[in-house]
């Protein structure tokens, strides 16, 4: 097995068939990961959640890190890594924009709500849902695959 | 669909299935993530790879986050959350038992090595190979499952 570097357009293609990412922020050096669903346009990354320890987060340190890889085997796979600032879309009128464009491109799922926008229940007891749309923007992009050799 | 916390048998009955989890650390509140092949025991998470920029940050800061799922479909989905602390299993006969209880557990695949013990060709050039053996030690762990309903 050799593993190579993903060329720009290995790397966004990778990005555009993607719906699952995981998503790293960091607080006072310590890293915290969350899986969530993203679409990727242009040079953003949109996501939907409800408030919670990632969003507090990452409204105090927006630098951030996702993770895209499609693994079939211990010898095939490619894996993206995408650094970033975080950007919440809230309800300002300056957000209209894309805001609806996240809604847009994750709607395109039929159950793209329910990551975010589900019932929560945390020792019998609902959590409040306060829902968030955001979106990253791409700072910097890197990729590896591995491919199989004869030997 | 409801989310759930998962009780502590179903967080170690998942990290006893899984193999490739998500690993994330931290350098100036700047998160980085690495997709790896981990081996859970008793009270951490064996690893293998090689020196990169992941190592150079978890020596500098061992605080890590690694990220365990199994997602079926967006309402159908485990996910379990790791803090621990890095450390690095040396050639130091300190670290004989538990670099021999890392290979013993990773070994049991067939292509375990591969990740960490490949070459890696970067602009043309293959990349020195200097493999690290390291464990997490678990801190913390957290996990939420979400179940379908009916309606």
């Amino acid at each position: 097995m050799i593993i190579n570097e993903m060329t720009k357009a290995e790397i966004n293609a990778l990005l555009s068939r993607a719906s699952i990412g995981r998503l790293a922020c960091s607080r006072d050096d310590h890293p915290y990961i969350v899986p969530l669903r993203f679409a990727y346009h242009s040079v953003f990354l949109y996501s939907f959640t409800t408030v919670g320890r990632k969003v507090e987060w990452m409204r105090n340190n927006p630098h951030v890190c996702v993770a895209f890889d499609e693994i079939d085997a211990t010898n095939r796979w490619q894996s993206v890594i995408v650094n970033g600032l975080y950007e919440e879309l809230s309800n300002d009128p300056s957000h209209v924009d894309a805001r609806a464009t996240a809604h847009h491109l994750l709607s395109a799922s039929a159950e793209w709500r329910q990551p975010g926008y589900t019932k929560t229940v945390i020792r019998d007891a609902e959590r409040p849902l306060e829902h968030v749309f955001f979106r990253i923007s791409v700072l910097e992009t890197s990729g590896h695959k591995a491919v199989k050799t004869a030997s």
